[in-house]
């Protein structure tokens, strides 16, 4: 690796170049051109193409080399692997910095002519001082900045920095947390790792002060113990959340063609990652939910679980899956049970945790009370809150009862300081059913509790299993203060 | 049990009377009301309420006993616990075979007035030789007699037939199976087991002809040693599967106030649903999948995969959840490889299962020739087909290319009579993403798919695992039937 910049800082380009900028619109130079446009990046944008003109109202530069700034900080090559060491060449006069090679068929492709090439292109960059993200990969989303490798990203930041060996799985990871309320400081997909590694963004984000909790999609690394050493500082300073690719046999010879990755035994890896304490996910809606509890929910360390919200069968999956992920579900207080015999007489004995909110139907009691008693409560630690979405109700008594009572009810929780986890669930809904109020009114419901900032899973069971991982973490960080 | 009637007969009145009938929306002698008319009943629908008058455009009588009909086959319930002895009389009277108590607020409240009203119902429900669904129920989901429990449930018929101890569990079941193009027998939702329990339900659907899959939810059974001699042959003759509620300790304690049932060892139940053939699954997403792929998948006994779809990230997350599954991803054969070699000379020898498609952008490959070429290999018993969704494709690429290309490559493997599994990811999306041509899209191809009356998941591991219980039991049935 070459004396030089700090990931920091060439992540932070005040100037970028794409090669290969294109006017059509299925092509990899057209698309970072408007993902910059799009998004508004904050520096000077160049244009390169040999066939000149003008895409997306800017101007073309034939050459790299012809650009008037004396310098470009950030390359992003879009052209044919072929090309790519003439490039370095122009690239070493325009005292650019970082070139991301979205250029593909390297390494990857398993062949001997490819795998060289890729070798030649790094010892050239080597040579001038380049720092190389990629090949085979999308680069950097970096919102505060307005960088961008893919089109409708959140222009806001937020705490978690992620680094994604695969860009498809960057950008879907990337917009799904975002519609549950996840923003991001930086989130780089790296591709073939033949410089930049998962080594070494895993220090940088471990540094970096705006990144809050990190998150990775891993194919393989390149050196084990390496890797440990990394983690194990950076898991005792921030949540490290690792999705690993190609556990399986056909998966690491998978890896081997997607991001020509060694992807390593699986074992030695879970053993690695439990270790120096990683947190460990099996897939991309694991990684999601589970960066939802991070950013969401603060440091949890006790297991005592309050479950109000949902008819009788919600709440038995509820208490099952919550208690199978090693939570406890206490008995209503005596004190508790003294306010509810004073409103409903008729219920005070019978209803027990998890609460099974269908029971009030018809009495004086609303959910906003039981949650404003609940909050005062000290015998739990975290509060759950399942949404009834199934009753058969009217449109007016979805929208002016049920909806608001819920808002109101986590509303009351969240103000007395208690965590609270909710729990809306969806079918995977069809354009018929996106047209219906009902369907429309959970989702406006969802985006309600996403924008007061609180935690929302899409099933008991993911709720359980992410804060089951959150707790055992702040109490694994816990205990190692407790040694040090 | 008295002697009588089969469930059979008992499920498929000629007359039905809803007692406790109600112009009050929210109320549920006014929902039933409502989804009877809503559903097209097809037998006499007559209301009972002693204020009278008309509600929604019928008549209403006073009093069961002056309904002209000579004979009610069925009554369903409304009113409070407390009228159903004088009920029962009036009901002796119209030759009532079946009650169904909607009403609740009886034994599971735990108290011991309330439990001893159960009894008495009963025993009086006994002597006048009528059966009693429930209490605290939502009775039948018929949809070819016109029956139904909830709004909005389809009212084609189907090979699904179920039983479920919650209400709000067997709606949110058919509601969101139906979106995923399972459809029904009958669905009955028994409650507090009075009368008609589990294994008299087990038995009737494991008997009934139209009925080809079985899907339960139970919280507790009376007799583990009776059920378990009901589920040996019902297991045998088709699935059987079980979601079992209260597996938990609180569960077990809810199960008691839910529906009063003493919900077990699960342990204990884990070793009686394995030894006698059941499929056990963990939550209602479990269910919903493993009907769909029992009532849209053949019997397939083999375990050899091919996925195909999606990028990189997506196809190694399917090859790593396949493979923990239990399944194998074979190479693709030298056959298949010389037709890659012919149409894609630069990637021919690159390209593996699972089959990258985001590889074949810009040559002249399609997907479609892709799964035509699949279809006549021998070398696989499944192939997955992963729909790509977060390439940032403009509108006009996604509908006239993408989604074309995917249903027309799912339909040539469907069409040579190979099994196929489709998965389509979608986020928990709001409001505005309803409202955007690329979510539509998403919703519209899957319709499609489901219209074509094919097996889509929601997520690879919910496809992997759904089918793998599949192979499981059609395997375990094959060895049975060896036996034999």
């Amino acid at each position: 690796m070459p004396e030089g910049f700090s990931l920091g800082r060439l992540f932070s380009p005040n100037s970028v170049a794409i090669i290969g900028a294109s006017p059509t619109p299925f092509s990899g130079g057209h698309q970072f051109t408007r993902f910059l446009i799009e998004h508004g990046f904050q520096g000077r944008l160049y244009l390169v193409n040999p066939t000149a003109g003008e895409i997306l109202g800017l101007k073309v530069y034939p050459r790299l080399t012809e650009i008037p700034d004396s310098s470009v900080d950030y390359v992003i090559s879009c052209i044919p692997a072929e090309s790519v060491l003439s490039l370095l060449d122009d690239c070493g006069k325009k005292n650019v910095k970082l070139v991301h090679l979205f250029t593909a068929r390297l390494k990857e492709t398993g062949r001997d002519k490819e795998t060289k090439l890729q070798s030649d292109i790094l010892e050239k960059a080597r040579k001038l001082g380049i720092r190389i993200l990629g090949p085979n990969c999308m680069g950097i989303y970096y919102p505060e900045l307005g960088l961008s490798f893919n089109y409708g990203l959140p222009r806001e930041s937020g705490p978690v920095g992620g680094f994604f060996q695969s860009g498809g799985g960057a950008a879907e990871f990337v917009r799904y947390a975002a519609l549950r309320g996840v923003r991001f400081s930086k989130v780089i997909n790296y591709g073939n790792a033949s410089d930049i590694d998962e080594v070494e963004l895993l220090d940088y984000f471990a540094s970096d002060d705006k990144t809050k909790v990190i998150a990775s999609y891993i194919e393989g690394v390149k050196d084990g113990g390496k890797f440990a050493r990394a983690l194990a500082p950076a898991a005792r300073k921030k949540p490290v959340i690792v999705l690993k690719g190609g556990r399986s046999r056909a998966g690491a010879k998978l890896a081997l063609s997607h991001t020509a990755s060694l992807a390593g035994s699986i074992d030695v890896w879970q053993a690695l990652l439990r270790q120096y304490g990683a947190i460990m996910v099996s897939n991309f809606q694991e990684l999601i939910d589970q960066v939802v509890a991070f950013t969401l929910l603060p440091p949890i360390t006790g297991r005592r679980v309050i479950v109000a919200g949902g008819g009788g069968g919600k709440s038995m999956v509820s208490a099952d899956v919550w208690e199978e992920e090693g939570f406890d579900l206490p008995e209503l207080t005596a004190e508790f049970r003294k306010k509810l015999k004073e409103k409903v007489p008729q219920l005070w004995d019978w209803v027990r945790n998890p609460i099974d909110a269908s029971l009030f139907q018809g009495t004086p009691l609303l959910d906003i009370n039981l949650m404003e008693w609940l909050s005062s409560e000290d015998g739990f630690d975290i509060c759950v809150a399942n949404l009834t979405q199934d009753d058969p109700l009217p449109n007016d008594v979805w929208e002016k009862v049920l909806a608001p009572n819920f808002l109101n009810s986590v509303a009351a929780i969240k103000k007395k300081g208690k965590p609270v986890v909710c729990v809306i669930e969806t079918g995977e809904i069809g354009p018929a059913e996106m047209e219906s109020w009902k369907w429309r009114a959970i989702a406006e419901t969802r985006r309600q509790i996403v924008d007061q900032g609180l935690a929302v899973f899409p099933s008991p069971e993911s709720a359980a299993k992410a804060v089951r991982r959150l707790v055992d973490y702040w109490a694994w960080r816990e205990s190692e203060d407790e040694l040090l």
